[in-house]
């Protein structure tokens, strides 16, 4: 096989380049490639932002066809070669290391650079015969990498947020079941580590339920009212020059019809060239929910930690031997694995904060690295939701006898006695208790402070864990109906 | 003097101690005061919070006493002390270290003592007599620290949030108006500090005010979005032990009332009980502005460099002498100071981040640093937006004459002849100028290839700073309308 | 009184302002306290910041006077002032806000003015007449701000290093202390919150011992490490212009003296200038000891939870009530306190980084902040060191009984036990005790595997918590002693 | 092809798995895959890890033989196996996410069994045929993850840092050579953004090469201060149970020989097993490194800032066409990438840190994570800087020309002309120069304030760059000379 047969010879303006004869990608794509040998991870790691990539470009020739700046022959084509890079047909050709100097116009000059390739192949053209059509001239047609660029990042985000509700929303249901799956599981609440007031289990799976449910609405909400504004149009600086007057307009409705989002132009475009608030928020919201992911993961691991020098009120499912050496002893590895996760995603929202903070001037040149790292969170969030659910949530059961047991033998019951023994009986008794080693409900028993019948309607679950009438068998000192903390 | 009228012995579980005869704070606030000398930064540092706490005791004691808990002269000794907190009179006796163990009982127990201490003189006995009205038993009844506090957290951020949004609004209006004061002045935008293509001052400084009026709206809404919802009437986890099914309703009703702001109950209160997201979110968002307003000074100490060696388009007032060894030498003094007010917030959200995390169980004993951080940062950012408007951006000039010779000197300005020239001309003539050090406007005059009318039209700031409709003199080849990046 | 007698009215290159009357400092210093309103934390706050600038002046009027360009009664004079501001005699003069921009210029002029007013009264004139002695013609007379600062900021960290290292080594002989007095209680020890095998109390806080010490000897080595060389002599911007080529010399010969710390002139002054790298390894390493900390009172919050519900080896000292409640509920208010101190100091961490790297060219403008930001952790960090040893570890006391009943309740007791009964009988054990619930050891003892002297021998402290030689009464199968994880 | 030639069965304590018939790997590797599908990122993507692992599967072999626990025929095929992966031939098989639950167990199996099954077929056997050679018993014999894991991570960093110090001392020489080829070339130094002094462009590349030889010494200090005490020997939490006494000592001893590096065994192994103070100081270095980095690549990026509109004292060399529309246009891209590599490893070191924090009890389970993101910015680091030297650094030329009109038409100048023509001719020429726009020398030549003799001596770059002895023509008054900021 001749050496030329493996590559192609392309030019640009600073000389020539041996392109590997069946890359669709192009000089400028190699040159980033050889600059940019840094993270390793490629743009096809993220196969929304590829195709987001390619709905520009589509919008883009859309809008110059009908403007009349594009044939009718190019646009086909291109328009033919977006469809299949949609399609996934592709992916691997994107080849540009996500972090990347230039303010993504590598990214750009690769996505231009695969379309008119493939785009020539279909008109009958070897690749790299760009007299026939251009990367620049034909597929940048009126954008800047400026404006192409964020405007993919936004569309891409927005293309792969309902699986990441998706994943969201299943782990909720996860937990929402396990709610009700131990409603009936009374337990003690600890505060600050220590013996509380009672509850069920059931209330602090529905908990878990609940806050991650204020992150779904949230993060629903956000996306539209940070991501659907697109500076397509502006051009260079976000000024249009020499765009056509309609173009704007036209590009950003056609983008619209194709990915079926809701984008709007932005109504300043010099902001909105250099403006990367969306993204900081997306990101904090983000950070917030891997916060709660942390904490819940922590206290899944508290509840299961033991079996018998720890809380053990749940069981993990075993996913994998903890050791060799100790027989039964299983990790909760899939916890410990969302945790770090959840610092992962923590550190990217630093190097996203300070991303934006470095923005000069008419633009934020490290955009390629607020991309990269919301991408990178996203995916991370959602395969750690995922196996949360799937590997240990699903599987999760309670000791019910022991939770039980526990409460019971809890000092901290004695709160619950106190509206109908009074506060100073109940301070001796919890002393009593606490240096005696025996059980409250023993000691108030033995006292007979409260008859059988009584203790038992005030242990009832659905006396102990909500607020609710007391029926006092005799009448209370003041004090003992005041006091609480 | 005798050391009887110095102080008073108070006695809490753990013992007695000697409280000074003229505090009103008490034992628990005398012992917080013993354990916590870490930030040196006082309750009284934030009065908002010290009012919301106020307001919560004062909704609590209402709820109380139409309950039938709470008698009547007690309901309003403690409505008096509350008044008076509120109008300011007592905000030094709020003495507690901002950061504190114990979830913030140090807090609560620092306002109950206040009020009940307040109160007592009201009722003509001497501070410190708690048998006529005691700080738990009626200042804090039906409350736990753990519902208390974390409202008071809430309602005292909503209560300093409109004089938060004023500030930014004020300085969005100081950039708008700079941005109509530099309407006519044209100069060269730039991308990756290199120049790009012509704009004006004006959009640059109505892009400030655009991103930062993003803000504004965002912060408007944001904060009844996150900050109404509390969970007054959980008590200690949220299952409102012990206190009456009716309370809650009551309380934050009251609550909603004597405050003024929209406040409503939990839904799930276990969860509302140690949930953080509503603060990590707050302050992902007040760093979002940090890190515009960082992005903004950078561009205006960029803009303001010089005289002589940097871009000197603009003068910032001068505020304080620069350097006694350089006559003239102005620094920008005011914005330097806002770079490091920003990084200091996003300091503090990365510690408020790491308190949301370490929350566990029922509770999260962290939220004392979580409501210091969030505090500070927003005082910090008032006062910094106050500074820049104040002593920088109302008293910033443009150097109208040198933007104008900088663009005119700059090879950026092709582009806009572009359309008119061809690329291939374009493309000769700023090498040309690159080489020769001469002006591309000098290059095109002495070729003749525009005269001086055409030059001028398109010089024309309205046509340099928005996409038009080009009107070309001579038909140009089709490269030359199709070209973009 | 009249007006005059209030003020008095000094003047600078940008006009004149009125100065209170009995004010050390003087018009620059008012002009820097009118724009920086930010954190309300004035120089004062960290007294050897002040005692460094002024031992800064000290050298530098002494260097002056040897090289003969300061006369004898200005040195005079000069040196009384600073004899006094190191005695402490004026702190409170040192009023300008630690975050400020203009790199220091406001600090340095606060020195130079409280130093020359204080110098011109010995001299007999009154505050503010400053033909008879310049703060910059005189006190700055050879140093610039960004000399005479850096020197000053690194001085001041030096100067209290050694109470910082105090601190932190009693704080490693009260773990010490508690690792011998607990040296015979024998504990599970715990890995991913999960039964592992036997240790001592001893042992685990012996190595809270260990760990610290280690970063006592790292803390004790970087300081000079990283501190000792200045820039002094450097002027400007590291050139030293208009500078006495003996000056250099002369004045840090003369600061090393007075202040007794080895400081030594920078090789590269131009570098020496603007880089912050020894304040960013100072403050990483800073981040350390409270990572460290944090994850030490972590562990404390876990061994004292409980009392019932929770792993309860050891009793934290009580503080102060934990609730009205719940009587006998203590709460671990002071390690709480050091978690929240540990994550400020790391987002002190993090401010301080981004303004490390936001220095351009010449200088670092973000100094200030890195200053705050350093004298901030330190404080914060002794303080919590302080507090932690005093009002927490000289207190803990051990559950010893039930420390040593949850290690022979544990299952992961069989691993003492897997080389003297073989893997085969301890997995069927181990998996009989999970589920029955009983005890390993009354297994062992009920199937007569192992007599009670033997299982005493195996179960002496000595042989659970060190490598021993395996005295086998029976020479068990291979895989017996191959057995590990 | 039948199914059983696909696959093999592997056992363990949950089941049974069908493992590919042509891994190396086996079924507990295979259940971490499945366990974990997060960062995408294997264990074979940091070659000096699997080389680590390796080392010390040999080292404790060597010693589990020497100490007759392991027969010759077993250790010799461990030996063949451990070699070839140290060869490289095995890395592919190491494929387990660096992301896990588990503190490092999956990684420790993936070792295990890759060696494990290479070993049986050097024996002669099948995959999987444990029964001849165990990955438990045999490779894992005398270790636990606990010990074997964080030892690799130690080894793997130190197998890895003379290339990091390379590429180091490459750059650094780089920046030197500059500095060399530079020092003639005059220009003003600028602080705050605004002109000063002057220097030479070559002093400021020196400084470049020294504030980063600063980091050579300190990263070459540092690795073995903090990376060379191991905890091999420990077992599973420290006390080395079960272990024979002999076996640390030998383990260490063999894993120095074999490795070449200085190990030592930790001297508390307690401590040892769970502390990460020593990643946590060393990415605090990385991050300093990067801190640095990024504040030089913003100089380069302002130094070439234009060519036009900005500083243009230095060209970058073009290393990819920077726009279509604008002929000429280069961008800084390679320095553009490295501050984004430097805000990717600040990130790395919060997730790292934080993972540091999140350890509880005996071990930390984070430590993952922790590998994960200290090798990450290692090769991070090492790429940017590689590539700042090839792309960038050797290629930088000098505007010399402009650079000495900048500084000869700055206002700056005049201070170097202070001591000559006294502070108060200096002050009016300095105003006049400011509003009129024209230079500080030619005004004083106009008023023949200086000769041109004298004006070229003290405008030698030798006088303006350094301390020197003034050689005044006339006595100035004192004022002059005393004059410094």
């Amino acid at each position: 096989m001749s050496a030329a047969a493996l590559f192609r010879v392309e030019k640009d303006l600073l000389g020539t380049l041996e392109v590997p004869a069946d890359a669709y990608y192009g000089i400028q794509t190699l040159r980033a490639l050889n600059n940019f040998r840094l993270s390793g991870v490629p743009l096809a790691h993220y196969p929304k932002l590829v195709v987001a990539l390619a709905m520009v470009k589509q919008a883009a020739a859309d809008a110059n066809r009908e403007l009349g700046h594009l044939p009718a022959e190019k646009h086909a084509a291109i328009s033919e070669a977006c469809a299949r890079i949609i399609r996934g047909d592709f992916h691997e050709q994107f080849v540009v290391d996500m972090i990347q100097g230039g303010a993504g116009t590598s990214t750009n000059m690769n996505a231009n650079e695969v379309i008119a390739n493939i785009a020539l192949e279909a008109m009958g053209h070897a690749k790299g015969e760009y007299k026939h059509l251009h990367p620049n001239n034909d597929v940048n047609m009126a954008q800047s990498t400026n404006d192409a660029y964020p405007t993919a990042i936004r569309l891409g985000l927005l293309l792969g947020h309902d699986t990441l509700l998706a994943s969201l929303d299943s782990l909720i249901q996860s937990f929402a079941a396990k709610g009700e799956e131990f409603s009936h599981v009374l337990k003690m609440g600890r505060t600050q580590l220590q013996d509380a007031v009672p509850m069920t289990l059931g209330q602090e799976f529905r908990a878990f339920a609940t806050t991650l449910g204020e992150d779904l609405a949230r993060l629903r909400s956000l996306a539209p009212e940070l991501l659907t504004e697109v500076n397509l149009g502006g051009t260079a600086i976000g000024t249009g020059i020499n765009a056509d007057p309609g173009y704007q307009h036209l590009a950003v409705q056609r983008l619209a019809l194709i990915s079926g989002q809701p984008l709007v132009p932005a109504a300043d475009l010099i902001e909105a060239t250099s403006d990367m608030g969306a993204f900081v928020l997306f990101s904090g919201m983000l950070k917030r929910t891997a916060v709660k992911l942390s904490k819940i993961c922590n206290d899944l691991r508290l509840l299961s930690s033991g079996p018998r020098t720890g809380i053990n009120e749940i069981n993990l499912p075993a996913r994998q031997p903890g050791s060799s050496i100790m027989p039964g002893k299983v990790n909760p590895v899939i916890p410990e694995a969302v945790n770090q996760v959840a610092f992962e995603i923590i550190g990217n929202d630093l190097a996203l904060t300070m991303a934006a903070e470095g923005g000069q001037l008419q633009l934020n040149v490290m955009e390629p690295l607020i991309a990269y790292k919301i991408f990178d969170s996203i995916r991370l969030l959602q395969r750690a939701m995922d196996m949360l659910r799937e590997h240990c949530i699903n599987g999760i059961t309670a000791n019910e006898a022991h939770c039980r047991a526990l409460m019971e033998n809890s000092i901290g019951l004695i709160t619950a006695l106190n509206p109908y023994i009074g506060y100073e009986n109940s301070t001796r008794i919890a002393k009593e208790a606490l240096v005696s080693g025996r059980g409250v409900l023993e000691l108030v028993r033995e006292e007979k402070l409260l008859d059988d019948n009584t203790l038992a309607e005030i242990l009832r679950p659905e006396n102990m864990i909500a607020p609710h009438h007391l029926k006092l068998l005799t009448p209370p000192s003041k004090e003992v109906v005041d006091q609480q903390r």
